[in-house]
């Protein structure tokens, strides 16, 4: 294992660090409890919080600041932060208002989640808590009961942190981000394993030829393993499985998402994108805006996923609004 | 080698097709050419055109659009692109100010865009070009006569684009590219070779264990091979050889870039960045912006570069216009 890392037992706190350190005028952290929170905070307007397991950047620390969250709480590697630093983070942003937590759907982050809305309850905090399980491939799969939240829940992010910056109540919020997770379908494959910094290996196995289509976030097995097929097929198969799932329909209009896993060069995921146009042209679909790069990655994983998030005009307006977050080209 | 392409030898072409499906508003193509253009054309402005062999994404047909290059020619993955190619790109966006050429220094891209300059002044077109050598690690590299350019040429993307969104004419803009030039300083390191779709093979060999100080974006050798040492050592190595070359010294101030070669998780750039700005504090170099992302790659190469920009005043406001161009967040 070779990798830009010191100890490995540092690697996330020592991410934190350098985040907190190239944006010095946005977010701010409290590294004991992994938590990075928005230097700006407005007390007048629900907080909203996210957390995981870390290893999926810029999801989600990169996703912190004016317009989208409040704070994210990270935990080690692909394991769930804990219930009390996520208390800490309500604490620490919450106004009158409340807390929504909208957390991707794993049994260890849910149960996390949970117990830090009991410690918030007690506290007086409103809390709410909305699960995405946008991933089609699989049901009940390791470390989840249900579906999986991949990168889809990025769209939720950026809708719902964007109509709590306009002031609307919590009730609003979660019934928007019920409603986005509800219009919100991806899929993804991979074609190598990462390798998590603390175990120094692979966390599965894949042959040289190998394709596994429908892979978890955390290398989760997916639908199948099959031999490497081109492009244009691979993306055919996710997108199809997509498509059907919602379904989406000829003249919906969608937000379209290409992620590359961590290691796929930014050539290939331009080339799925053009086969994920090409289909959503044939069918009619109309795309509002679409996003080609790495936002919920696994480490050092090669593959991709595809996201749709169909739009209604609440939607559209608020996916437009702007932001300030550590992610800015210039 | 499992990649996401259908046949090698149309991976570039079907990237610059998914590119301007991603952003239709933005930009358009002449595929043929490999031309990809910003779409609302300002013929009153001096056009700013770049090219380069493919396989280094977003660099350079991410950074096509308003405030950004007027035109980008893409070559084969690591071959500089046609004279020819690079005369329509001129003939396309230059109005009565003339083109500018803004070209990392290698052997290949000097010659091609060298033709289309006198291929430009039998048509009347008036050019000026202007090379970038940011890399301190060599010279008389393989491909490179003098220094090679990496990373850094993107400050002067930035800034020079700006510039001329502004209006200035082609002496004005020569002076500032060089200028933007002669005060970037960039080195990196790989950990692993990058696969090129149509070789099917890494271009070098490296061991598990090893680490190449100093590595060019198309494999060239660095300055040395070394085991591997933690991140802070790594990086200690190259900031070391970027600050002593300028000199940059106490009281400067600079931009920054930490940029992934296109396999590195964002997790350990932030860990190489964290390391950057601790040794920019250590040496009183103030940190005026800083970016820490995938911006100029090797395509599946894991490792990472250190780009220094030391600003002044006009710079500084030129480097946060605003920009439209392909890699928005949201």
């Amino acid at each position: 294992m070779k990798k830009i890392i010191n100890r490995a037992e540092d690697a996330v706190n020592e991410m934190i660090s350098g985040l907190v350190a190239a944006n010095p005028e946005l977010v701010d952290s409290i590294p004991e409890k992994r938590i990075v929170y928005r230097k700006q905070l407005n007390k007048k307007k629900v907080a909203v919080i996210t957390g995981s397991g870390s290893g999926h950047e810029p999801d989600q620390l990169g996703f912190v600041g004016k317009g989208m969250m409040d704070a994210i709480v990270a935990g080690p590697v692909f394991a769930a932060p804990t219930a009390d630093a996520i208390y800490e983070a309500a604490k620490l942003t919450a106004g009158n208002q409340g807390v929504l937590f909208m957390v991707k759907n794993y049994t260890g982050d849910r149960a996390q989640f949970s117990m830090a809305a009991e410690m918030c309850e007690m506290d007086g905090i409103k809390t709410k808590t909305v699960m995405t399980d946008d991933d089609v491939a699989v049901k009940d799969s390791t470390y989840t009961a249900g579906r999986r939240g991949i990168c889809g829940a990025i769209f939720g992010y950026k809708v719902v942190c964007a109509k709590a910056e306009q002031g609307a109540d919590l009730e609003t919020l979660v019934a928007l981000a019920e409603r986005v997770n509800a219009n919100t379908r991806s899929m993804g494959f991979s074609l190598t394993s990462c390798i998590p910094p603390a175990k120094g290996t692979p966390i599965f196995e894949i042959e040289d030829d190998e394709i596994e289509i429908g892979i978890g976030i955390h290398g989760e097995p997916g639908r199948e393993r099959m031999k490497w097929q081109p492009a244009d097929i691979l993306i055919e198969n996710i997108v199809k499985n997509i498509l059907e799932d919602l379904p989406f329909r000829a003249s919906d209009e969608v937000a379209v998402m290409v992620n590359g896993l961590g290691a796929t060069p930014t050539m290939e995921l331009y080339i799925a994108y053009r086969k994920v146009a090409e289909m959503l042209d044939a069918a009619g679909i109309k795309t509002f805006r679409s996003y080609v790069g790495n936002y919920c990655t696994s480490l050092d994983m090669a593959g991709c996923s595809v996201s749709l998030l169909k739009l209604d005009e609440e939607m559209k307006t608020l996916l437009l609004e702007p932001i300030e977050i550590p992610l800015h080209i210039f």
